[in-house]
């Protein structure tokens, strides 16, 4: 495998990124099709962080966060960068100064499968991390890995210029060919919800509402009245 | 297995329920010989929950939440929901149009040995859900499960009508011909703690405070001065 | 194995302890060459916690908190008790009770390999926690194990008299015969950080800050401007 | 809780038991509707081990073996012990002295929701174990639990006289009311199996045997020639 | 997202495949530049499984296993199949039955990151299968998945037409596009290390084989003659 | 922290170390108070595999196996290798050429927090290997470590000359000190096994050749005849 560093790539067009974080994670992974999501110990490092951009990407070896250092010139404001590891690893491989770094990019947050540290001074400055762990342990920079090449991340297929979406309910992925059409379904889910939020505020049934009552008879659902029914 | 939804169950009385309620998890599963405690991969999704409520029960498949919608109606105001899975699942089951449809209903809160999402609307809500896991991986509505019928959630066995008190310690679970003893043995225990907890915060020894200092020679703890004393 | 309790122990001087406490954990660790890590399971009970002191050391045994009675008058103001586990166990061994008896005892934290309950509590009263589980299972006394002995806690050996160093990045052990030079390491280390911050604030780039660009290229990463120059 | 030992319980008639254990595990699970199955940690200590028996029960404490003694005299020929625990725990409860023991009573084997030692000497015996761990971590015997009370294990509720078939594929309990229910359904699913088996070995597209092409259609499945008919 | 099942796909000369297979997982994960290795929870079923095959891909839902009966009639002799899932499930996937359907298709074996049964019955089939888990809950065919698209395996990106390599050392996956080159640096590794076994078996110290001594003082590391050389 | 390798170390004597090893890991784990077992994620990489020897130790980064190569020369006829990593890590760090070089010279096996490879080979050669994990993951050789200096290895302190016991039960650490008070301890427990066992094997109830019975009551059991006799 060669260690390549891209320095140009395709992004999705910014309107329709921060259309998608105002949209939140669970909306968006609904509207293409229950994909893309990240696995769920991806977390983020303080409650209430939300965030949306255009992955640039790293490819890690543990213990080492050299390519984390490579990966901020290469990237442009509004950019997310999204790091992958060779095999599993937990070190801290991200702190403040890095987060320094990056914000004086405009990179708006960080996604890795690894290690975080300095949870209490990025929570004051507000920049927000996704990880796999918090950890203190230090890294090298001994070996190279690569920048904006696609990786596999907490599960999840990344490719530089995908649109990463993550809030409280963890990661989401779109990729940067279906934004558009992504786009416009989670919008019509969200306006179907409005109404139906109010109807279910208001007392009407879910079964109801959904038409259940029908299909659940057919899937061999059956009403007793006690649990002295149960009994044969 | 049948797939059944049993409609009328005998609940526990709201007075000992609220009480259970205001003693707390610990508190209560000390009161009752130190049993009912959920595994303690259950956490809240907020800090600071904290409910107790008529157990309802659940059981679903994995990724499927089509119980979560029919338990909703079976419930009264009180209740709190309590959902197992029949294999290993982390899926997002629950979010906040259903916590609006159990609020409308005056439901309590979730019990769910799976995932929960739309972690920020909940906790604006301050609607109450434990979960083994937050994820915004959405679900289908396709195979029948039951309702009100005996679970094994979480490690723990659930009957329709047993309490369920939950708060930042995890969940237990009390009986329902239990309820009554466990609460008079628990209000017993916190009036025996409220001048404990006086006599320790004069800094009196714990070791004289529970006569310790005899058993614990017994048991044959040997003081030494100094390290150099733990060489032969 | 004997079970023995030691009264008197050799500490760490406690202007060295405090100074340790203000550079916090990851610069800890760095400083002393990246060693002293407790693992990553080992978390606060509430964010925002920060303590250092000298360690006072417990060995118990799984599901009894016997030993975390005995450990009280061993220790002195300014202490940190420190636990560790005969085998793997979650269970909550340590509550409200003995937080208010370790308070008047001027102990400023505890660390636990194992679980930890009233959380509620703990967090009004600030009394910092740092455990592998949040569990409100309750414990017995009834066998005798040793304090003030060397243990392996999280992974970490830990000698009575150590500084225990813990934040929201985890729990750092420094040995008492290295917390001197260490302190000047940290201290040197963080001195040299103000420098860095505002330089990558300034937009500075790490890759030069750091000289890496060289190094990068002996490592053997090629920069290509686009995708399509990953194809052969 | 008060702690207490059942001595006698309603077993299932052994003739249930044998020809259940002859179908093995998945063909029982699947005959009572996918239900029964303990979780998948639950691992057998040597390969090939196959039994079934009627379940005694133990409720044990952890890093306590009490109880497993206590059942031994309560146990019948064809029986097979099933230990849960008060709390999560991996100690090595049970070895080669206690399977001599178990094997002289006609005991079948054990299921245990903690720590089995010893592997060696009951490979060599051929007595079966299905436990979550292997460790050799020693226990007491200081703490009363239960013997034939209902009880959880592994995630399943297991009453005292119901059947447990144990192999390769993991651990299943049939109730002792739904055994020959279960039985009949188990015995047809195989016979059933046979003739497909054979259609399958012939090269009978499973598709076809099963009727599936058209429920793929009407569930969204469609086929394409080539991964370019992807695009667009 | 569609689901979609793709007829026909290109795959990676036989030749190559098969001397692939003759290296092993560890050597050919070597030969290309230490990627493409699968998590370690992916294990064979039986000890001493080995096998090597092009990939076909499904994706499945949870405790859904449709997708692998679909996946049969478009894999070719000498076929391996690859089973991802759009959420973590241990579900057993896969049994003897579809074994016998596999193997009368020339299917070589089965990685699968989901959970197997059977385990009794592939052992004796000899067909190999690595797997996440082993369980023998039984799974339904409701929802569609996908066929021979790319898809995650165990945080591995596999494509249609991968070459798939399996031992007891795990699973690894070389692209179609870099299968001749990685089995060119595969077997000038393994001729390179005939040479090193017999020099090491002679007892050459690896030290001098491999020219270290000079680079470990470059390295920092100080020889000294006893422990107590390492105070001060 | 000083990179060091220390050459010459103390050892326990052979005769002591071989008769450890006789008496197996679950026998000398009692006999020295159960303690010095290491975690149970330590297993054997084949069944049957029985070891003892005195332990020289390494210190080694996460995916760097150099520390491993340096050993060797200062390693025995007759030693043990235990590798502790300095953050967790699963890399495939051993394989079979290190086990024909460890083997060329006298070393009887390895103990590793971490990864191993080769298993097929090593199943071949005999060579006993006792691992977190099985991995081919590769590893480099690029940071310093240390080699016999006391070391955390999966959550026991091994000092360099302690004895190591391996067997199918796990892996048991005896310090050098203890090793001869622990040798005339664990003969007398297996002298005392004998007839223990034989009593058994004949019959007799362990509750009255453990003197049981009065204990139990002591302890709260109530026997009673029926489950009818639970109710109240």
């Amino acid at each position: 495998m060669r260690n390549v560093a891209v320095r140009n790539i395709e992004r999705t067009d910014s309107s329709v990124v921060d259309a998608l974080g105002e949209l939140g994670v669970a909306t968006v992974h609904e509207a293409q099709g229950r994909t893309g999501l990240m696995q769920t110990c991806m977390r983020p490092v303080y409650p209430g962080a939300r965030v949306a951009g255009n992955a640039v990407t790293a490819l890690a070896h543990p213990g080492d966060n050299w390519m984390l250092h490579v990966v901020v010139e290469l990237a442009q404001p509004g950019d997310i960068v999204v790091v992958a590891l060779s095999s599993p690893n937990t070190d801290g491989m991200f702190g403040d100064l890095l987060a320094t770094s990056y914000r004086a990019r405009g990179i708006r947050g960080l996604v890795i499968d690894a290690g975080c540290r300095d949870i209490r001074e990025l929570t004051q400055m507000r920049f927000p991390v996704w990880s796999r762990a918090i950890s203190a342990k230090g890294t090298v920079k001994a070996t190279a890995g690569s920048v904006n090449v696609p990786v596999v991340c907490a599960g999840m297929l990344v490719n530089p210029g995908d649109v990463v979406v993550a809030d409280d309910d963890g990661v989401v992925i779109v990729s940067r060919t279906d934004a558009e059409r992504t786009l416009e379904a989670a919008q019509a889910r969200e306006a179907n919800e409005v109404d139906k939020r109010a109807r279910l505020a208001a007392g009407e049934p879910g079964l109801d509402m959904y038409n259940m009552r029908e299909p659940l008879v057919e899937a061999g659902l059956v009403y007793v009245d006690t649990p002295d029914d149960l009994r044969d």
